[in-house]
């Protein structure tokens, strides 16, 4: 017996007078999402626990039986390991913007032109650094989309680094980076702040003459000539999933930030071709992708996160989220209906109601399909219905547990 | 957007015999709190867990966010911090009875033929008092209502003082006060024992011929003319509401110990004009403040307390509950029903069953009303309809969280 999380990122919702006190999904029509809320158990999720607002990055953590609090350290770590540094523990990990800065090192535009190409070879040029006095300090560059990128800096000597440190990024233009400052008063974060602030200066140096800038700057583009990181995040040790749960998995997901979660929990990794992690990425791609794995013999534990709901939330587009829906509806989970042997948990992340057009701490709808569910009465997956069901109010922390009982893949605790 | 919890002190119960098995909330004729439910989001409440019977002020604690099991470390610093003491952390605190003891300091009315006048008089003369040996304490007596009185005990000098001492209270009379004990062996609560006994032995000395007395003794009454301490309770130190949360908040509450609560928290307090804590309070005064605090600019949390419910419960009267549960849905509801921009939630403290006059761990109903949320079914507010809500069932610690995710005043925990 297999399992499966499906997760619709920012799926969750409020009701809004726009759809006559309605929630997108409960507007929209899913009849294969109600399908499975009827052959189901049903009930709401807080992924972290009610009230607590929690992130995409927190939340799977948290669904994937990890504890946010204890495991989570700022985002750099698992953007890292999203776009492919395999990182260790004791890295520190931050976020990068390629900025624009004037010969005074003023942030001209923080994302530098929202540049598409050439980042990869000024990350190549950018690879090369060493640090005087920090030669010891493995620094390493990785290009993500757009005019973002990450910085792992590993420690390859006797001294350890901190993440306790501030960020450069200005936030705002027309000033210079921040001068990053330790939060702390140990030496390893005095140092690695010193570091930082030496990367900063240096990145200039090394990139404001690359040929990539200096076809950017003859074409009126603004160049990417410097470096500018925030988010510090130490990498924590964990037990892989496979391990934890004597699991095969696989992730299949959009974005940096859930591929660095899968990486992270030691899930192989599958990038699905046109996967844009908006409304208009390809889920005939995804769902083929799904079934290929839900009923072939490599894994018996899938993860997949599809992210456009959640992005039409943040884009405060109740149109496009409710079409969303129902594309994924028709698209994917007519598919997922047919996948036999395996337990399906349908779900979101968290909630991004298309009024606040960010996260906020409602609970989610879950529905459990599978061979010997307590089947309820609930037969629509919305956020109304979904507390009526057999599941009521679980949490995030729950849901492995849950599923693996279920895949009768876990052992009693006591005789 | 502003917040306001309202808490009917004590008002869950249990099915009753007399009310055709139904509960006195459940009789009642709540016209305003079932139109609070219809247009709300409903569930039931365990303020503290499952099971765990809650103490007025371990329930306030944990639905403002601290936690009981932390912080609470006896009555008598919450007793003492709602009659107006300035406590400080590292002060001891007790609630003690002005009781009358024969000459031979055996009790003869643990509550001073339950008196009304004079103890504050009587408090000016304990107030000098000193004990040989122990000159470093500091000696704050402070009057409550009737024949109850806060004792703090401040160490001024270097050695420190324990709240792990036993009783005075005999609880009974005919007998002397008990001799108070050490419950640890640290030498703190040696040295805090053996202040205490001399503490009650030198308000007899220092009160028993008092003009209140010597006039009561005339009038044939049962003179005040003993302190007797019980309740010992470390103060802790705790982060303000309005800190942790952000909030500009105030409390409106009739009793000593609740207002202590709030003062605790750091929040503001009002005192309303002819507040009892009993079914006889002001309603119309006490809707009047909280309207006039909701819609003002001044603050954006308020707490507030009414306790006739729970009062009716320890009298065990049923028909008294009903008919104070009628009127504050008449008087209180009606009004709250009026006041916009503010999520409300009506909820209580604890159970205070008619059937045993005294608190029970049974959960309580708890609405939220207000712009955003999820409306469910539920119709009507009572403890049996509320578990068919949204909230399921919800415990107090996460009711902050909530109403701050809703007043989108809290902050994303992750990316």
């Amino acid at each position: 017996m297999k399992g499966m999380i499906l997760i619709m990122d920012g799926l969750g919702d409020r009701p809004l007078k726009d759809l006559n006190g309605m929630t997108p999904l409960q507007a929209a029509k899913t009849p294969n999402m109600d399908k499975m809320a009827e052959k189901g158990i049903n009930g709401l999720m807080d992924s972290i626990k009610p009230g607590i607002i929690p992130g995409s990055d927190t939340a799977h953590i948290s669904i994937l039986g990890y504890d946010p609090y204890e495991i989570y350290t700022g985002r750099g770590p698992f953007e890292a390991s999203g776009v492919g540094v395999d990182i260790l523990p004791g890295d520190i990990a931050f976020r990068c913007n390629f900025s624009t800065a004037d010969s005074n090192k003023i942030i001209t535009d923080r994302r530098a032109g929202r540049i598409r190409d050439g980042t990869k070879d000024i990350i190549n040029t950018l690879n090369g650094m060493i640090i005087e006095g920090y030669e010891d300090v493995k620094i390493i560059f990785k290009e993500s989309t757009g005019h973002r990128a990450v910085l792992v800096l590993r420690s390859e000597g006797h001294e350890s680094l901190s993440d306790a440190v501030s960020d450069a990024d200005p936030k705002n233009e027309g000033k210079p980076p921040k001068t990053v400052f330790p939060t702390d008063d140990t030496k390893e974060a005095v140092r690695t702040a010193d570091i930082l602030n030496k990367i900063v200066d240096t990145s200039y140096e090394m990139i404001k003459d690359h040929p990539v800038n200096q076809e950017r700057e003859k074409n009126g583009e603004p160049p990417a000539n410097i470096i500018v990181p925030r988010g510090a995040g130490a990498v924590p040790e964990v037990e892989s999933i496979n391990e934890k749960y004597n699991l095969n998995s696989l992730c299949i997901a959009e974005t940096g930030l859930i591929m660095g979660i899968g990486r992270f929990a030691g899930m192989d990794i599958i990038e699905v071709e046109g996967a844009t992690g908006g409304t208009d990425t390809n889920l005939d791609n995804i769902i083929d992708e799904i079934v290929k794995h839900a009923t072939g013999n490599e894994y018996n534990f899938l993860l997949i996160n599809i992210d456009g709901a959640d992005e039409a939330g943040h884009d405060g587009s109740f149109e496009e989220k409710l079409e969303f829906i129902e594309k994924v509806d028709k698209i994917v989970i007519k598919k997922l209906l047919e996948i036999e042997d395996c337990y399906i948990i349908l779900t979101a992340d968290h909630s991004t109601p298309i009024s606040r057009m960010d996260h906020t701490a409602d609970p989610v709808p879950i529905i459990i399909n599978g061979p010997e569910v307590r089947i309820d009465n609930v037969k629509e997956f919305n956020e109304i219905e979904a507390h009526k069901g057999g599941l009521c109010r679980i949490r995030g922390s729950d849901v492995m547990d849950i599923l693996m009982d279920l895949m009768n893949n876990s052992s009693k605790f006591g005789a």
